[in-house]
């Protein structure tokens, strides 16, 4: 079966593998994300090459690679989480197969889109080490004036609130965040802090309910702003399942005093967004 | 030369006038609006019927009537401000022209559009009595799944803030809309309290400082969001100019730490968008 290279270089751990032309994975593997803007990008560059590799006499026809931040179809432009600027698709993927660079986020809400829940005017948040949204009007993903739009990660929630890594104050990642659920808490990751808080530990209630109140205000910013039909949470912390969406259903409609609150659901794909929106890049890049 | 009636059902004044098919207003009065749906739907009607009236020799093509709240081409379905609900066109208007009822703000989104700043990516913000937004994105009004969308004069910018007469808590209108403004001080309009700032009335600067405030971090959040070329102030209070527009500019640069914060301008048709915009719709209807 014909397939792509897809990887998605995220927060904790890269994902990559092999994506048919209609999203079956045909192969899944998980790489740990070293610290440094030059390890990271030799890492993937380490990683795509393996994949790219001619497998039973099949290669790959093309490589799809979904980063953070700010891209274009050349270059990695600006990521805050990995502190690299400008840095050419050349140095991720150095293989003889066409190579596709896009957004995280935004790959990962066209994979919602086409193989997920969908939805003509949806938004798509995953919720992973950072929160993005992919913000789809009318059936397709709106970038805005600059292709800047979606940073409900880092919109004021607490205007006088907890300072964020990107120089702001108050921000939705500083409290929703995976990374910020772990470190407020002190230890663990955000799936052992919803654990622990279902087990009665105090400060691990307090800190999830904390990130779902704040959540649960930034939907009700994005409700009353642009109507959406549906809200689809992915991404790791969307795992907690229930814990997190009965109680954020709930602040969410208590936060709407003369309007319904949309439908607010776990995506389908999980964690695999990102990976079925690289090797949706892929496939474009052929087709 | 050919016209339309035009009347824009405000907060504390009707706008009532003549409008030509290019924009240009023939004819402009206001009127105060009384207290009471059935007052105000009966004054409405008073007044569509005084400037419908055949002058000169000639008759209107059409009356255009723009209205706040939730508003379908048949009726006036809700009106927070007014306290009417379900109102059909024909108790507005009982006259032998066509006419055409639409939203207020959206209708002067519209007119900004077509006659004034304009833009493809670009909110327009009328501040009135209350607050609503004209969400314009890729050249086209956007109304959401079910129409709702540009109700940012109840995002809950202050979470623990005020409370807002529409039953939520923190929400822009409530500090930053001409009617808050006045009350907060608890004298004169929002222009006066503008004026009294500037003249070093402590309690007035408090005021005006504490909407700008509170504005700037809503259009932070909508900047966040939707990435917009510009944004346009209207209304009432646009009308404070540079008291407005320069501390604005400012704190919104303030509260942005990885982005250029859009241009905010205020609306060069002033309070006439609305006059303008419910022209539209009776120019809509006749041709």
């Amino acid at each position: 079966m014909d397939y792509v290279v897809a990887v998605d270089v995220g927060g904790t751990t890269f994902k990559g593998g092999f994506v048919a032309r209609d999203g079956t994975i045909l192969h899944f593997e998980r790489r740990a994300t070293p610290r440094g803007a030059d390890q990271v990008i030799a890492a993937v560059s380490a990683f795509v090459a393996d994949l790219a590799r001619p497998r039973a006499g099949r290669r790959p026809l093309a490589v799809g690679l979904a980063v953070p931040g700010l891209v274009t179809p050349t270059h990695a432009v600006y990521s805050a989480a990995f502190g690299w600027r400008d840095v050419p698709v050349s140095s991720f993927a150095d293989v003889d197969v066409p190579v596709a660079l896009g957004h995280d986020v935004r790959s990962a809400g066209e994979a919602e889109l086409a193989y997920g829940a969908g939805g003509d005017d949806v938004l798509f948040l995953p919720i992973g080490t950072g929160i993005a949204g992919a913000v789809v009007l009318s059936g397709s993903l709106y970038g805005g004036a600059g292709g800047f739009a979606g940073q409900i990660g880092h919109i004021p929630v607490r205007p006088d609130g907890l300072a964020c890594g990107c120089g702001q104050r108050g921000c939705l990642a500083a409290y929703a965040s995976g990374g910020a659920i772990a470190a407020r808490y002190g230890s663990g990751t955000a799936a052992d802090v919803a654990r622990l808080a279902a087990e009665g530990d105090e400060r691990a209630a307090e800190v999830w309910s904390s990130a779902v109140d704040t959540l649960a205000l930034a939907l009700a910013t994005y409700t009353l702003l642009l109507d959406p039909a549906r809200i689809i949470i992915g991404g790791g912390v969307s795992l907690a399942g229930d814990a997190l969406l009965v109680p954020l259903r709930e602040r969410l409609a208590g936060r709407l005093a003369f309007r319904r609150a949309p439908e607010v659901v776990a995506s389908s794909l999980g964690v695999r967004a990102g990976l079925l929106g690289a090797g949706l890049l892929g496939w474009r890049s052929v087709s």
